[in-house]
């Protein structure tokens, strides 16, 4: 059984790579390499995977499984201009697939602070209503 | 190909457990506790896998489907109080995670009565927005 | 200018009148009549008007007016069971239209305590996503 | 990794099978047999495997594949009326499933054009709310 | 007080004036001028007016109105080739502004069968998410 | 009869008011006062007043239309960050309101442009999924 939970965040990013020209630059990421950066409502999903506890019912206490995605994601992500805030991008470039990365790592590298027997399934990000990225423990 | 077909229903719940303490219920389940109960609007995605007919196109004959969900889930489920009116929550607490499991039930066990060559492949329920709970069949 | 902020709460109620005969309820109310209750997230939308203010560019101090909405509304409302938890539906039916009523009571007798400019203009009540009711100050 | 990238088409068609008699295409497609036709909005997500690439960050060129959907797909259906102008409904049922194998087969022939390492991995379709197409590349 | 209610219909258009050349058609409606049609899925929100019941708490009687919508509107509309099948169209465009012309005259014609005090107030119409339309009764 | 129509752009903003103190900026902006800025997908809800032309059905040329707002509004906006590169924010602070009003004035100023009879009715913005802010035109 999988339980999704969903979070937001506002964010702010410029796409643009210190490993290639300024032209190659402008023509991949388009206005998205504007060098004040740009914004979006970010929708984070974390889905778990377990067996409902037979007293609660429940595969993840969700106030503890909050409290970590808080401390862990949001409290480094939300209203946070990536590029100058956030370490994983002093070298990266903030794309949907480098914040999914680094939002993945942050999770499996806290996760067992939650206890219980609760797994780790995947994530998946929206940065928009078009663009989705998803990333899954292999098995 | 696999198809989904979402269906809606409003019911009301409270979360409590008779096997954990007054404190722990409280606790655990916060503001679901409280003794009236509350509601929600669910949405209900049934996952049916198959091809499609070469003569209809169609993998599932849709009105069938929606009378089987009807008959197995949604007379039993919506406008109703979870934990008076459904067998399945005299002893279990009627969260996601377990109104999945007695909706899977439900839908195991009548699935033969929809004829056919469609396999139901999983559920998915969302009690708000941001909470989601998937169940699939184990290959 | 006009300033929305949205809310949600999930509450439950039962939709049943005194005054109305055993049938005419449930023909009236249909699934709703049902003894035990339903549920619902409720959406809440608080309108204001007013003019931003010249140095803070704010029509109206947003977590003021959310302390407001929590305090007035939310804390009787969310997690509750309308019939037996709140007080205006000791002898009314908490139907949308009843709801709007109460809450827009509250909000215009509890409105000054908010202290500034900013006028109250009126409520916008989604009970699904198929129903509403809207209440706006006469001028 | 997967990324997703969603696009809209609007379209009419009529569900009427050569195959099946008159009286078992009205039954079976209900108000979906009318002899003019009817529209939907579709939503089509396109998903795509790969690893982002380390310099750009990108799994794959978003303008490049919009450029392809638009050519592969888009072009052929966005305002059309799928009974008459689309070759593959020239004998079969314009269903959501068989217009998800299209979709699926266009898409399968054109990915080479799009160069890169960035594997096609599945679409879904939406023909409404309500419905829901996938198709995924068996592995 | 205002009630809204909200009603889907799916149906396909063609947009072209006969009072138009070939050349001014295809400018002014570009795809839409396809000679086949194609569709979308119409949402239609009626906005009902007065004062709620005492008894029962309701300003209109919710299936009373349903069955009037159906009758009036969406037994006209639903599934249906506007150009061809509804004799509005016959003279005029099928345009969001020409359809919610005809939906309002219809609903104000027959509104009386409704009953009751509560008065019709307004309508919109959502072609797609982007496009609305939206009428209201002048006092 | 009035003709809305939905615009989106990305943009990101900090809000911080040179009038007030340290203190204050940080107590009434909280975590939107971050040095380094945030961002949202806003949401324009342009709407048009008129009566549809008799030939052509419409209130308002959609393609002119659009082709105004981008000049007039999503060129200056879409994908900057607006304390530096819209002049507008300069002294002013980019809250949702003055965003309004930024836009309000400029597509006022530009209206003529569009020829003939529609006439600009009023402006909506949504920020975020819960905030919104509406200006019409007073008669």
């Amino acid at each position: 059984m999988r339980v999704g939970r969903r979070y937001r965040f506002s964010a702010s990013h410029r796409l643009h790579s210190p490993l290639l020209s300024e032209e190659v630059n402008q023509e991949l990421y388009g206005k998205c390499n504007n060098p004040y950066g740009h914004g979006h409502d970010y929708v984070l999903e974390v889905v778990v995977r377990g067996n409902p506890d037979e007293s609660s019912g429940l595969v993840v206490n969700v106030s503890d499984l909050d409290n970590l995605v808080r401390r862990l994601v949001l409290a480094g992500y939300d209203h946070k201009y990536m590029n100058a805030e956030i370490e994983a991008f002093a070298q990266r470039v903030p794309t949907t697939e480098n914040v999914t990365r680094d939002i993945w790592g942050r999770l499996q590298r806290g996760w067992s602070d939650l206890g219980g027997k609760a797994q780790l399934d995947g994530i998946r990000i929206w940065e928009t209503r078009r663009n989705l990225v998803e990333v899954r423990k292999s098995r």
